[in-house]
């Protein structure tokens, strides 16, 4: 088959690669029919050290079940699926949980962790087809009312969006700060919004972003322009923010957020983010604050998010600027990249 | 002064009353600028059985405050303020709990109940001018962005749809099913929608109420014709509502809103409702269900509820189909009683 | 095999039945090594009408993996195990939710229920070997500090007492009522005082099971002799049980349990129970309580259940009054439908 | 009166002080039985920058109602009564929320913060009498089963234990670490078996204090002596702690916890830190961890506290290990600073 394989920095090769197979009695085949490029893509991208090379990238996915091994019993051929971006084994007792990112099972042995298309473990979704372990815990049907297109973003980034709202405890009436109006950012903004915040505010330095934000029915501060602290200050009666959410990845914004935040605030970070942060810690003892972060574990997600895309209330594909095919994949690595042409998110069709 | 005086049942007469005096230091005198008939004042209207007769009635009142008792501290001469209908003392156990309804003074003394204008206790705000006991507890200040009649829906009936959302823990993504689409029933709908629930199944016998129902954004079935059972399985995907809220107050509807439940659903019930109702506990058990009822708290509610309606995201003023002269009162009675000309809610201006 | 089959009410015999074998690639075989009789087994005992005939009863059990299907990821052959009494498939929507009472799978084609030694679809655990299906999501792994008789009652009742807990929002400081001190009323009041209820106040008529509430810890009423709601008031400050849990299964007690809570109460009931039950309405709505049951799901609690038991903390075990040869199941069946010689559990030893 | 004076770091002195006066109708004059020195009382001891001087010091104190003002409606002259370390107006939104710490009123102007004893503006109850500001909100009743030295710890360590236990999230079941074994650290102990922790294992570096949590049922660690983060891997079955709360104040320690905590677990830091804290943030985001903390307010906690005292499930009283007359309280400072005599709560007698 042919896939996008990861090289190193920069060098990603459409080329051919192995054709996978069921490995196990848990493992589905998946042909793919979309898939996407996320902003934590762009991370091995730009250069963030691996072991392995002569992988498949991609963990934003949706196909066509092709085969099964014995132990499948949620999905059969023919079936249109799309994958959760993290992999858990599904029984352990973290999986139990509902925390796939802590699965005891997928993260053991070395690997970087459990998402698609980080490691030779877990070969990538931009390919032609891909191998889905333990594929009752990590496989989910379409329903019939959505698009392949619509379902690709419940693999990552609108759970992701969702659970950046649940993390900072989104309730109906609040303020809610959104740093960040990239693809993530906008889809936070849009939970909210679902969610009953009465205000969202969109910070971003893009103009066109925080334009769209507009659109989107947020207020927007440009913090180049406006002081964002005082901004948020007026937006919320002279409050302070019931929640903010990081969407960005930055440390210094991090700390920042902090001091947006009423007493009793939440700052939820979903921005990738592995460096230290200082923290103001003054700020989250004085104002009894909560910080949180982490992993998307989208089967947590997906049963409520479902409905809000089929009946309208939330239409993720407002993001896509381009479609390219599979083998233009290093183009649309670049022009995400660059934020050329004003994109928000590149979908590649094999 | 003058005020909408109880007589007995159908016997509510505009009439010279006593006017109201601070009692005690913890008193506010409150000038009435406007009142509203609630679905519960009917009750009374109906010939609800209580001791007491010569009081004001009303419950859901805002106004301008002309005095203030020594004690009071959160309001004073001049602010504009709404009313909780619910009256707590504020510092008893029950009442930092957040459960005025559980109030160990204001229920005291055999008094039907700790709500204005059901006793001569608590004389009511349909009158020009009102004493309310416990003012920090009980009053709170309108904000310059909201109109006075936009906060009389503050004082009961939007609290009350707050809470059923509450109750029955509408999440996003949820079918909520809600029985009746009276006022209350009507800004249940909203609510719900608000909390981003994906579907709302509006139920009510009357077409105009539904169509009403339907510009609201639900989905509306009407009973006599159409087996609710079956649609609501429709309109899940064949699951059931995840949540059933009744807002009529009748036990056959209590008990049938179980049926219409899915595995793990809850159902709130906030129409008034005083009778034995027999429920099918082979559901409850079977389907792991959840039932609640409730007197409201409007204090728990209006922090959230405040800017939801600033924001325009929730417009309760909708429903006002009548406005009535104070002295036209038992008019208005009549016409919410009758439901005569498509009323929804009736204001009445001193 | 030798098993305990089902011939109708009080016809338990036995006698040989067919060798359980691997049914689907999900399956696991357990040889049994420990059964228990549960109280939900003497409706069945009583006469509970189902359609089948001629299948093993029993839905507590623990035993060794004899041999699982290509699909089962999670217990191996050798591995000690207990099951979870309710069966679900473990990947539906109601599954994934953590309610495989509600199961879309183990709940169809008209069996009774999805609970083992119901009906001739999922045959029980009271014989030497049994099938268990969808074995990973129903087969849970003994940890070597855990004895075969601690893990017997993590099949069902310490689970159900935890889940009577949990439903009853039972939270540090306080007063909970548990009606009926057999069984699972015994291990709600172990659950209540670890999860810190001030007080826990048995309720039952028999003063031996009393004696043994009072000896772990509780305050008893024995309402033949006492005034039930005064005592509830006495123990509580005058204010009434914040939680009160039913373990009987008695419509009447039902009814009567609203009584004995504060406003804003919660009241769980674990007791079986299928008859219709008359709420007093005014009581749910006037002291804003919930009521709450269900079918436990064991998976839900284990997790926090073993290390629990492991500590110390937990004892189920205090419990069994009886051990029997599975051969004399009958007659355990016996003793515990006429509650004779102190029985509290009666354990059986294929 | 006399009062324990501040005149700076080291100097306070016992020595006459204006008697206090009511000042504002909702004010209560208390005649002070009973006051403690708390760990928070040694960061003023030591040199804290504040502009204030010569205001009675102290935060957690008892005594006896000897005047109310005009608008006092729930305790009155006579009364036995605690107060919270922590002030609020108790009208205003953020107290409404429970939030005293975040209240409007009592943080305006400038002084440092709104807690007894640490300004001029609040001054404290290390005093023969104290003025409490908005009594109704900042003064309970003592029940008549509590004696003064068990109500003392209502005023503030023991709400910041069980505050601590809830923002860490605390389980039945839960393994939990808590890091300080001072007053505070060892208060959270007996918070965390009381709400079901299967373990709570301590970290200290003295010895005596080591014993005394095993005395109260911990596991023990001494991180000079043992590998904190393997003692927790291996008292926790190999998962990490659920839990960690960190009741000392360091920044390096809660950079520390991070690591011992499982996926998905909670972080709560109780000890006072203002200093800034670099946290590992991969750990955050790749564990799906929580982060809180924050100033304690007493009264969302009493309700629940008091009942346990009552029945002995708690005994906070087993800290007090001197006891001094006020006029030594500079005494009772330099023995807790030092650390000497094995001290863990020091109580003053006026």
């Amino acid at each position: 088959m042919k896939a996008v394989v990861y090289h190193g920095a920069r060098d990603f090769r459409y080329e051919d690669a192995a054709d996978p197979a069921l490995e196990s009695p848990g493992d589905a085949l998946v042909r793919v029919t979309r898939s996407a490029i996320c902003g934590s893509d762009l991370h091995l991208w730009n250069g963030l050290p691996i072991p392995d090379r002569g992988f498949a990238v991609g963990h934003e996915f949706v196909g066509v079940v092709e085969a099964v091994g014995a132990g499948v019993q949620s999905v059969r051929r023919g079936d249109r699926v799309f994958a959760s971006c993290t992999l858990g084994c599904g029984t352990c007792e973290s999986c139990r949980r509902g925390l796939m990112s802590g699965c005891a099972v997928t993260t053991a042995g070395g690997t970087r962790n459990n998402v698609f298309g980080f490691s030779a473990a877990y070969a990538g979704g931009q390919a032609e087809a891909v191998r889905v372990p333990f594929a009752d815990a990590n496989l989910f049907p379409i329903p019939e009312a959505l698009s392949d297109e619509q379902a690709l973003f419940l693999t990552d980034i609108l759970p992701t969006a969702d659970m950046a709202c649940e993390l900072a405890a989104v309730e109906p009436g609040d303020r809610v700060v959104v740093i960040g109006s990239g693809p993530v950012g906008s889809l936070v903004q849009s939970c909210a919004r679902v969610r009953g915040a009465a205000r969202v505010i969109a910070v971003d330095l893009d103009d066109a972003r925080l334009l769209r934000a507009q659109e989107r029915g947020c207020e927007v501060v440009h913090p180049g322009r406006e002081n964002l602290a005082e901004r948020v200050l007026e937006l919320s009666d002279g409050r302070g923010a019931d929640a903010v959410i990081e969407a960005v990845g930055r440390p210094e914004l991090v700390s920042a957020a902090l001091g947006l935040l009423r007493a009793g605030g939440r700052l939820a970070v979903v921005g990738v983010l592995f460096a230290p942060v200082e923290i103001p810690w003054a700020l989250v003892f004085m104002k009894n604050l909560t910080l949180r972060s982490g992993l998307v574990n989208p089967q947590r997600h997906v049963s409520r998010l479902i409905p809000l895309v089929e009946q309208g209330r939330l239409d993720p594909t407002e993001l896509i600027t381009h479609r390219l095919p599979l083998s233009e994949a290093a183009k649309g690595y670049e022009i995400f990249a660059e934020r050329r042409d004003g994109v928000l998110k590149v979908v590649l069709q094999p």
